[in-house]
């Protein structure tokens, strides 16, 4: 392997988890414990709910992080840190607990998606790379729902490798979007590492270079008769692109008794093309070659496509799923929520000049709440360890309407939280990405209202608390307020 | 190193590529020549011009491809490729040319930005790794320089690890920002991959964790007294925050006889509060005290808090930069120009059903054209070799005005592009990152016109053609048509 396959995922953190690190390591003990929750403030696109995608990373990336003699001297030569706490880096190993979601679990603001649960400055050094892979790798699963959905069944595909934002971001991407629902990639390096259906047929430089259309879409037939998709607006759709299909269809692969799978158009009208192709391909005896199309597709252009009518098997969508073009940051942020102090957690608060900034302090549990149908009614805030017995009536406080009495009747709960890594090392095997994947469509049709999941104006997930879990933020907010300039 | 800390840039690919190239493999003499040119279309954000970005990574790229064992066992896994193919690419290295504008270079929409000629397999199979490198960097260049116009003078910092598409965007983003202009990073594998200044201070966590702020600012103070940056806004900037850092100043550091650096304001009003605590600062008799704000800043908000009258002295750009929020697709595309018959070149041009598709056949050269001041006027394309003698008045076409008769008089040119790779290995040694930073700097400064670099609309810069390579296109444009169904 050369350099230029390697990298270094243990030093892409921001700089200031250093100068931290090593104010922590001379000031304090640094095996003091602390609790970082992982959260998020707001729904991608306006939209109802997020799924949580990136955690097999995060898992690999604390597992294996590491500071090579390399990383100690560049450090070094910052002239900021001192010999011993470059020393203690040469031998780090991350120790700490990591609690989260499963991977693939639908999601909403402000919950607690992961929590590390470390020394001091294990907490602290790890929080950009888990941030970076959450927040990708959540987004564009987000992202490719919403495209799914849009597509009402029909196959997505993700085709935007050269649009990605960088190597990591096509590989990564592919695999987040594959979670969120597309059924396979063009990106071979993705389809190599995590096993996902790789596709991928022709570019007009194929039938440019040949010069000749019919002769390009020949040639391709001859080598790839059970798989002949071909690429027909190089030129002209109607009056040479998908003449030539036919007669390539006729000609070459009916002799050799095969079909032609389908055609791909790339620009133009593809809503007035897709329905002329059509009646072409049916007229010509080929009504099971399939139409795929791709360019600058996104869930509301497909929506629009469909709306009119379009005659599409199947979308290749590029650019706006891999950058998630329409809202491309996620928004995933690591606060610090408990301090051990005396051998217990004590809770944390910030309170922030923006109010939608203050965070949920302490330790805690996550619930789904259930219905009889099996419906997530809401998610509930409990403080870590407190019973949550549903099997009376359980009164909760909305947030939100805190003066109101409200409770959950006949519902059932899930502790949606396990513990992944204990003392720096996995506690179970993870799951194959074919299992989230489905974990995430099973959920969806299931579990999760279809008002959560439309794309206007959709219902807002309930996150709810237990009467002690409220009590306890309000009376820290009442005591952080007093103590600081209030 | 762990397989932890490799990736695979050679399989980052689409998967056409592979079809494709085993297509070729069979039916073609495989050392058939080809060029293919890298463009795009359109100026991110309605802006004037684009900052050419990413080429040493495609030149490392090029040089280091390979497939190794694993690789191609994977494809033959896929059941679609010959032996004879998969054979090939065992011992594929690339072996063609490149040549490109020099890393930095103001790029304008359809020029021939970076050409590839090679043999036709090894230039499609590297189609999708150039142009994911060279899209993500010139996108991020191309943002970070807006941003830095925006600041007008003040320091910009890239803040932004966290939020980008991963590990991948957060380094070589990073990268591309420094050659936009910003003047350092965060992320510290940036830092030390290519040697970008870094910073950093606190976060909020720290505070939090100390629980009293004056405390949590002693502290830091004592470990960088030379570099003390204090974070105000982790309760109340005004009450709390600022108050406390006027007391480190004036009980910590003072006695040291060392100076508060700078405080850092993350949320709330900061028109409002910068220029609050720039009095307050002031008033305690440390006018030397910097001002740095965040918090989801980009062009358009630093610019409205400049018109406020906002006192900041650096601002931290993370999300909106390191993603491009904006906008965050750059679409350079990858074009077969001309295809190599009986020795020569022949040209190729793609007549898209959308009119702003079809492409600049054939192997051309890219001058800039400089006005007595040093001003670039226009671009010109030419026929590749073709003598442009700007020694007399020098007449050309305006594509967009054909019949318009044109000369420049008392100009002078550039040719932009330079032989970068040359059977698969560089001719050069490249710049360093600075060299890159300041010819965009020098560029921008002294040859673009303010009136392209504007926000709101820009200056077109004008791309124009010789009358002889206008005329190659013309022709080439009426036979295409008339062959394919027109």
């Amino acid at each position: 392997m050369t350099q230029f396959d390697r990298r270094n995922i243990s030093m892409m953190m921001d700089f200031y988890e250093m100068t931290m690190a090593n104010g922590y390591f001379h000031d304090r003990d640094i095996n003091t414990k602390v609790a970082f929750d992982v959260f998020y403030r707001k729904n991608p696109d306006e939209g109802g709910f997020a799924i949580f995608a990136g955690l097999e990373q995060v898992i690999e990336y604390v597992e294996n992080m590491r500071f090579s003699k390399e990383d100690v001297e560049y450090l070094q030569r910052q002239n900021l840190f001192s010999g011993e706490f470059l020393d203690y880096l040469r031998n780090f190993r991350f120790h700490g607990d990591i609690y989260a979601f499963p991977e693939g679990t639908i999601m909403y603001p402000d919950e607690p998606i992961l929590t590390v649960v470390a020394d001091l400055i294990d907490a602290q050094l790890v929080e950009t790379a888990i941030l970076a892979q959450i927040n990708h790798q959540s987004l564009i699963a987000t992202k490719a729902r919403r495209i799914v959905r849009a597509a009402d069944g029909r196959a997505v595909s993700d085709f935007g490798a050269r649009r990605a934002h960088n190597m990591d971001a096509a590989t990564y991407g592919a695999r987040a979007a594959y979670i969120g629902g597309v059924v396979g990639t063009a990106t071979v390096s993705a389809g190599q590492m995590f096993n996902i259906p790789v596709s991928g047929t022709m570019a007009h430089s194929w039938v440019m270079y040949y010069g000749d259309e019919f002769e390009a879409f020949r040639r391709y037939a001859e080598n790839y008769p059970d798989a002949t998709v071909l690429l027909v607006d190089t030129y002209d759709v109607i009056h040479s692109g998908i003449p030539n299909a036919i007669r390539v269809a006729k000609e070459v692969l009916e002799p050799m008794g095969k079909r032609l799978k389908g055609i791909r158009i790339d620009s133009g009208d593809l809503a007035y093309l897709s329905k002329r192709v059509r009646r072409m391909l049916d007229e010509a005896g080929l009504p099971d070659c399939k139409i795929v199309v791709s360019n600058s597709l996104d869930e509301f252009t497909i929506s629009s496509l469909l709306n009119q009518g379009a005659c599409i098997d199947s979308f290749g969508v590029g650019e706006r799923l891999i950058t998630a073009r329409s809202e491309p940051v996620f928004g995933a942020v690591y606060k610090i929520a408990a301090v051990g102090e005396n051998g217990q957690f004590s809770p944390r608060i910030k309170v922030s000049e923006n109010v939608e900034k203050i965070t949920n302090p302490g330790l805690k549990d996550v619930y789904r709440v259930y219905d009889g149908d099996g419906h997530a009614v809401a998610d509930l805030l409990a403080i870590c360890g407190e019973t949550v017995d549903m099997s009376q009536p359980f009164r909760y406080v909305d947030p939100k309407k805190p003066w109101k009495n409200r409770s959950f009747t006949g519902c059932s709960v899930k502790n949606l939280r396990r513990l992944y890594v204990q003392d720096g090392k996995r506690t179970q095997e993870l799951p194959e990405l074919d299992e989230i994947r489905n974990y995430v469509k099973k959920q969806l049709e299931h579990e999760i209202w279809e008002e959560e999941q439309r794309f206007e104006n959709p219902h807002s997930h309930y996150l709810d608390m237990t009467p002690d879990y409220y009590d306890l933020k309000m009376s820290l907010l009442h005591d952080t307020r007093k103590q600081h300039g209030e």
